[in-house]
């Protein structure tokens, strides 16, 4: 068990209908991805042809901080709110898809951002999957 | 000019037919209200009446960060995604008004809350104008 | 492999004299320990003792925000600048310590805070490795 | 007074001896500054001479990632931990004076560069006024 399911275990209170499997996945994604997102504007910024990758260092700075809070409003279940959770996956897939694919167009020719596109592509998956959870 | 509209001032290249001034107004709201519902979340914990204050806690938590990370969406104009912008002011505004609404409810009795309403609902409105001029 | 350590193996220019493995290990545990945190200070604020547990909240939201940014800081190495790498992972150890050591008095009464106790001194260990490597 | 200063004034526990004035001014400029970082990052990118900027780049990220952190830390006082504190202030003015001063490297070609030093530097002088009075 990973240990942000062991938190969702040891959370006090009812987590209501929540697919737990669903939210600990999507919350692994995230921080996840906001790592290779930052790593990877980072990877970029060594490359010698960093000129034609700005726009992928942009997307990875957006995903990697949209992701890291995600990640964290997905760790708090107290005072619950299902429109805010939405709103903020919904924010979080559409910053993975944007940089996934920004970052898919490089893949072939830097190795950090096909592990980076593969990431975003993950964690666009993870939140909607949730999303799908949340009725 | 405040330094946030000196940064949009120096910004080398084309913003495009960005509203500078609601564009600059979003930003400086975002990062107040950031701290305003992390100064608020820890009075709340102060109180002694912490255990009737713990959704707005959480409301804070969440208000803070996802001010915090459109702050920082907003501030980046390179490679400009609308629909992320969009996506990311609609999760802002939409936290804004959940923890303005949690915060004005205690208003009466704890003048932070009223102080943190206040900005809540100055950001929601900010956000919401910016994404009106966004088309 | 990790895909942190992935993401090590990818970055196009030197990573200097570095120890990769005591690197990716800290950058995953700075990560892990940020949803610990954050996950514990939202399981404390839903307990009903959340009243006797302010300072440990308090302290978790601190560890969160540090772990956070100092998985951030030793993503990046273009343009490596020891004297900040090494007061980040001062920072982050002290947060470690401090945070582990409160969790840990709540251990033996709250799940939550047993996990959290434990990320967070392997936490600090992992930041006071890569210290000692760094020369 | 500003907003910070009233979250400060509304606070409902003893902020023990802190110096209100200092550490009001040290919060507002260390989101002041992150803002300017985050900004400067982005404007930098859209150099012509980007890839002369990758370190400045750099510098900007950690220093906003820092900034914002320490803004957070300081504007919690449950459970006021002083060693902590004085860590992340070190820390942060560590990372405004690596910062500012390779801004100030490229502040004669690059207005942004010469905004955000300015902030950097008194960013840098506002935590060490702070620290002076923790005694």
């Amino acid at each position: 068990m990973s240990q942000t399911a062991q938190m969702l275990e040891t959370y006090p209170a009812d987590l209501g209908g929540v697919d737990r499997e669903a939210l600990a996945r999507c919350i692994d994604e995230c921080f996840t991805c906001a790592q290779a997102c930052t790593a990877c504007a980072d990877a970029c910024l060594s490359e010698k042809s960093v000129a034609d990758l700005t726009k992928c260092i942009r997307s990875n700075l957006d995903c990697a901080d949209i992701c890291d809070t995600t990640g964290r409003v997905l760790s708090r279940h107290t005072g619950y709110d299902a429109t805010l959770t939405r709103a903020t996956l919904e924010a979080c897939a559409t910053a993975c898809k944007a940089c996934g694919d920004e970052c898919e167009r490089h893949a072939g020719h830097h190795d950090h951002c096909r592990v980076c596109a593969e990431s975003c592509h993950r964690c666009e998956q993870a939140c909607r999957e949730l999303l799908s959870t949340l009725g």
